[in-house]
């Protein structure tokens, strides 16, 4: 059951590629150019034990050899022109959107497209058929390559189908770290853009860390 | 230096009046009837020590009185009537806008204004010379009024005048909780979303939880 990462050359690509490797699952790395996410996979695979299984190959290549789950990790200039590559081949699959459409030159700042999050415009430009389910838009890319760290933060997913988005919160629980059901796609307006507020506390000098996260919390019972 | 706490007979303006009013500083409530927020300020001041300074007053006799601060926790549906009933005894104060437009009927949604939120809706209504600062909307308000607990989340506060925003920050660092500077005002169109992600969960079977809220987290260096 490969997992595909689309963009998995990128940052967040790379470091959820180790992670899922990590935890056993066989990862296609997808990138416009298969020599690149060949080259990139060998990296990731010297960097865990013998038995990791990372491979690259071009875009359309990682999602037709992907089980169920094709991950989108690409800037969010290439959202909409990847998954239209892409949609004859998604059939029967899971997309997962971790995309931030962050604005242009400002990370502080989110530049929501007109479907209203990057989440809504994947699910109408898929249609659905195809289930599109929001997640991991919070984690830094930092502490996913840290391979010693844990994850720092919960993941909220997000998504109009109940049954892909619990397998979704399954998937990610491989990672050791909690996932929770946070309702539907419109909600990827919210979870996308919390993104440029830890961004921004990152940067900001008043704060005494770097690769901020979220955490739900709760007063202990 | 008083604090107003408009529509502060509601759960949330109770639980601020009485951890506001147990760290020393004077509350006063305002209501529509200024006879039910007396009735509530003496409720309230029963439940805190003797020193206790709350009071109660109509909405107008309520800003009139306060130093600095006014905090608006009136219902959505009472948001812009009641700052257009106040706004010219705004001057030289700080809106303090906590108010989370939860969809009619479902706490599941927001139902967001056309200014993008009720934050910025406040702001357009008031004018530049009245700052208006978003904040502590994601506490719960079971937590506010349990003092026997700490409050079990971060505040995220935005807004676009910074020293408005550092004197909010300081103000809730009195209620013992950590406040970040989140960004412009623009901001809140998530931090105000984020409140009925949390209600979700707490409604929700899955969770260990019925009173969430959130933490920015990082790894320890």
């Amino acid at each position: 059951m490969s997992i595909a990462i689309l963009g998995g050359t990128g940052p967040q690509g790379r470091g959820l590629a180790l992670r899922f490797a990590r935890a056993g699952r066989p990862v296609v790395i997808g990138s416009r150019e298969s020599e690149r996410a060949q080259t990139t996979a060998g990296e990731l695979n010297s960097m865990l034990s013998g038995a990791a299984q990372i491979s690259g190959d071009d875009i359309r290549g990682a999602v037709a050899a992907a089980g169920e789950m094709v991950i989108l990790a690409v800037p969010y200039s290439a959202h909409n022109a990847t998954l239209e590559s892409v949609r004859d081949l998604l059939e029967g699959k899971i997309l997962i959107d971790i995309v931030v459409p962050l604005a242009d030159g400002d990370p502080k700042k989110v530049d929501m497209p007109a479907a209203g999050s990057a989440t809504e415009a994947a699910q109408a430009l898929l249609g659905d058929e195809i289930p599109v389910v929001g997640a991991l838009h919070n984690v830094s890319a930092t502490t996913l390559n840290h391979l010693d760290q844990r994850i720092n933060c919960d993941v909220l997913v997000c998504g109009n189908d109940l049954a892909a988005k619990e397998k979704v919160i399954e998937l990610i629980r491989l990672l050791e770290v909690e996932a929770y059901n946070a309702g539907p796609a419109v909600n990827a307006r919210c979870i996308e853009a919390i993104t440029p507020i830890l961004i921004r506390l990152n940067i900001s000098k008043k704060v005494p860390f770097t690769h901020a996260g979220i955490r739900i919390w709760a007063p202990s019972a």
